[in-house]
């Protein structure tokens, strides 16, 4: 993650919320007053945006102590302490929703992408995520779904080149949008061909697509599909896959499956943070 | 809402995603090709961001014609067409998925207000929002929140003072906290006192809290905690009510319900894009 | 006042004055030159913007002590010393005008206020600013008057609702107006309604507004009207009132009296700079 | 000015007032509601800024159209009408203040400067500004002194060279200053110098600074000071100068006088909006 | 190219220029005053950056007519016009240095970059360029290349993995490092190794890396080492090639060649503007 | 330099070349992993940009220790050390890039200065800079003239007028054009007049123009034209003026050479960056 965007956004975030100031904060609690805190979290899952902590007090502004008990990629459970902290109560408390919005989101993601791993199985397939991340969040959603055991497709549309129906029915027909495509594109670049039929994929191939995406497709039909790609193509499944079903993609033989649900569809892990004035617990 | 701040999120959240570019759509269309394409309903919800569609491509810079059949608020249901777009392809590509993600997320937070408003069934009790809404969304969220028949919360930090149980400790009991803040606050800012027991609900009540929340309570201890409260104070029943027993909350005789669940915990409602070149769908 | 958003507006004010650079030091003074130099008052008044000169030193990017012998709301005389700095002598000067103008601004709001709430003499009636303050200085401009021992009205047009009389017009009366705000209102956002009429108090009071303003009212009339708002609505006057006739208002019986003059029409507190190379004064 | 850095700052403007989204008008009126106003000059004075008016409705994205009266620089009466306005309702109310409260401001400070170059009624001095503005409204506050009849002093830091008592001290004298900074500066700089006897302008002058500034000096003493300046050096009196006492300025053969005052202190000129829902006034 | 970004870069970029206004054109001119000129390449090259030229205007605010007679790529010779513009003077005026600058430097890398292309004289092997662009203008930079018939490397250190000799020393060997990363990585980006020994090409090949670079080698060092690397793997010469041998790389088997020279040492494209007042050339 | 604004930039200039993260270094190195590195000299010339190495550190957010061996402005020699750096390998290889582009930039400007300087050869003739950079890094351009050896002209079109053709034929000629600006302008701002002819230059010295530019002359006709201006104003030469036949203009008499080359031209400094692990070199 690129810790000077990071910043960035953190700074937008926490503008977004405090405004002109925090009036209950801020009219209750002298600016020197000291207090500390523990996150916790209140069901299992998969814990992410723990390093995000002391970068959201630090780019408040405020001198906070932070000691995490769980990292990036951990497992938590209901009852654990995620991190202490200690400093101003008016930037702990100032500062509050906005760790626990952005490490629920994250966390969420985390364990959503972990559920599917798990029930998928299959340790030679790998999951990946999409473009189908919340605006704004993307380097956010993409890093916790790293910690959640996946892996990252594209970041967005100037990283990779995805050709779909519409570019292939353009530029008339998959070998004529990848060899278009290829003429102009440097060599640090992939190419994903999607797609829909059987001859789709036998032209993929003989377009040497460097990934074939093979689109909503049954576990069986995928088993057949992948013995048409030579081994130094990349295949990835997509469409139709979610946690209810993904225990059937085992043994399908692609290299990857790419859930828009780990991301759009995450639910927040619950994590819970009490604070109270002084400086021990 | 304020249309210039959402023009200056749309502008960040375009970046995000074509970054120096749109690799696939420019390397195969001309940027004079023109080309259509549908907005979709795939189940059926309340819709929200559909006026953000051509806010999107204007901010984008393309001139795209759109045609709303839906408006923000309606309902959809499955295979419903929601909008027809035409314009440069390009165009119309590279701004789909910021459009889709903006609009699934807001219809998921409309549709789950709506789904919460109907089961309460209580046209006496007003359904709110929180502050746990996703970073730098906030206030594209509270828009879709009133777009599925719900009010807002306050905004931030700064437009509503909220006494919570450290801010209550610290001040010396609640009247002693409302009095502080009251004191230095001035008359257009409403102060909510959050209560976690009878005897602080009458404290509040005698510290003449513009607002009195119930923290976790059931139905039946809402039912005597509202008779405590006179009725020109407003009360608002917080913590551990979802979708799965919002039911049983009707009757209670409290103003307003605050949901989380509502924006943090929404699924996205399935929206599809369908595009073709050609001016003619 | 937060910080953060103090920090981004620093931040463009000193670009706004440095440019690429201070040519005078840069080309006198090399960069390990110390210097130090002193804030004074030149006349009487209450300070406001001392908190700012360490943050401005800080965002400007030096290392400069800073000591405080007066904080923002006290009174300061002619001649005393309000701060003593140390530290880059091109920091120093750079600095200067920028401190300088928004310390004199920030505190001649602060006298403004303070003379006004003395002249009214009167401690049943609080004073309170407008949104009458200069583009880009508002939450400076509203601490000041805090400082001044005013109290702010809402912050801009996000964070209160007040019906003036196209509102009122257009909704067919104040009842209406009052009845379709609140039929789309959260219950954290206070109503103010502007009458202009003893009818249109009356209609108000009737349609429980949370703010009663009485527009350009004689200190006679205000007697008579606040006896027909019941305690729990809040009163206002606002409009024709100033420092010259503020203590006519005295014994008026409203609550809140509204004053743009204090923000717009403030003159500065006359405050100077001295400095001198070498670490003592 | 230039307009982009206009456009800039108008648009934090507005988002400074509006935050996210104006609750009076937004609640009231529907977005096709037509209104038009009349923004009406209530005391006399110099207009300035009515160009800024459509160029901030263009910024906050309606199409309101607006007819000027009164341009920049031109004399207002009370009751004159300054422009007329028609578009949307809720962009004319949205917008309302930002123009008063910038239009007013500026005004005020072209009348302050034209006020004392009436009042020092010696064509052959010039008034000009200093940096004396406030922060972030610089560009702003020195067109408004060209409206008025005055002259711009430097912008910034960056773009003359202004050497006073601490860098002339650092430096070892006046002439030690001056080719210190000529010895590094370039062509198209001007180097002003500040000076309190007549021994430091005797040294100015063999300096060859480009421009002198006699500080804090009486009619009379002027009258003996520039005596001693050749006329391709151009001559300023600063300081201690006032509405109150220009007049005994006239003849005092100085080429400018810069004044704070016509900045910090200009009161703001009383203009007022009225407005009306319909097309016709 | 991403106009959003483009046009964010170039209002930077008009702001640096223009400042608090164009003195001389504004002081002169008056602002509906309109004039016209010509775009003219003064000696023969490759163009890029036409495209920008209305955009510069958009972005200014003016309303110019653009009349292009060579566009992106194109070669022109010395004489020939590029562009008639018409429009207000002031802006003519105003963004003509900009439009100028970026230009000249855009047309001077198409035109470096399709020199080696000629030079090189082997439609097999591709020119690319490198991350040695200028801070802040990478993506018109790269874009540039494309214009003169070269070839992208990746944009920056996002969208591509290039293991150097420290990543491959660390990881304790070039299979090591490829599998370490490979083991974190998506299937979307491709991993390139730098090789400096033959062993280090054959550990390359069997990591199996997506490129391999030959860092530094001669003509006849290359023949040989692409023999070691089988056709689906990528290979790139870099290092010590310049327009001055590139011809004596033709026929040496590889893929790309890479030149850091296209970017950081091409010379600007002599471009002149002339312009006139009236409306006609 | 503004330090504030050379941060924001920076800040800018990391996020083109970092995106969403440094793919390599991050899968590659543990955030705690400490590395050192050497920049140093590959060809003799002028230094500048040493000051921004540890900037460019700082704005990233990494602590790395800096030892400057040369310092801006300094000559360097082939094979000398330029700065030793120690800190995070990822933030040494994540900066990398950036230091190097615009350090190479800058020394290439600085060395280009300095040669022209020297092939000059006439003390009496200063050399400067025009507006001829590359957008967005003009402060820099500039600066690194002034590390050579060399003046700044003015820095934008907003602090300095420059009267050209176009100007001087709308207003009617240089008399009326100098009349025009100098009746609106301040006093701080100088007027340069180009000229083509003799009579032009007679008659700009007749306006007394602060500057006076002689456009595409010859030395010879430089020697003649200086003649007829007055010492107190400044002459200035330009067009035509390179590297390869500055010499020739040594003894001409004007006070000031203006060179687009030494910008828009100049050459990269080599400088390499050799990197290790561990924290000794």
């Amino acid at each position: 993650m690129n810790i000077l965007q990071a910043r960035k956004a953190i700074s937008e975030f926490l503008i977004e919320d405090i405004g002109t100031g925090d009036l209950s904060a801020e009219l209750v609690f002298s600016p020197d007053k000291e207090g500390c805190g523990i996150f916790l979290a209140k069901t299992d899952g998969i814990i992410s945006g723990t390093s995000l902590i002391s970068l959201i007090y630090e780019v408040y502004g405020a001198d906070v102590d932070v000691t995490l008990f769980k990292h990036d990629g951990e497992e938590v459970k209901k009852g654990e302490h995620i991190a202490h902290v200690s400093g101003s109560v008016i930037a702990l408390l100032s500062c509050e929703r906005l760790i626990l919005n952005l490490m629920q989101r994250m966390s969420g993601i985390a364990t959503a992408t972990h559920k599917a791993v798990t029930l998928l199985n299959d340790p030679s397939i790998r999951l990946c995520d999409t473009r189908k991340t919340l605006p704004g969040l993307r380097m956010f959603e993409k890093y916790a779904v790293r910690c959640g055991g996946g892996y990252n497709h594209r970041i967005g549309l100037y990283d990779g080149v995805m050709l779909k129906d519409n570019h292939i029915a353009f530029a008339g027909g998959i070998k004529n949008a990848v060899e278009l495509v290829r003429s102009k594109l440097g060599h640090m670049v992939k190419i994903e061909v999607e797609t829909e039929t059987e001859e789709q994929v036998i032209e993929a191939v003989s377009a040497n697509a460097d990934v074939i995406m093979f689109d909503n497709r049954t576990p069986d039909e995928l088993k057949h599909l992948t013995t048409l790609v030579p081994a130094h193509i990349i295949t990835e499944a997509s469409g139709g896959i979610s946690a209810d079903n993904i225990s059937s993609f085992s043994g399908t033989g692609v290299n990857y499956i790419s859930l828009g649900s780990i991301t759009h569809s995450a639910m927040p892990l619950d994590i819970s943070f009490n604070s109270t004035e002084g400086k021990k617990l």
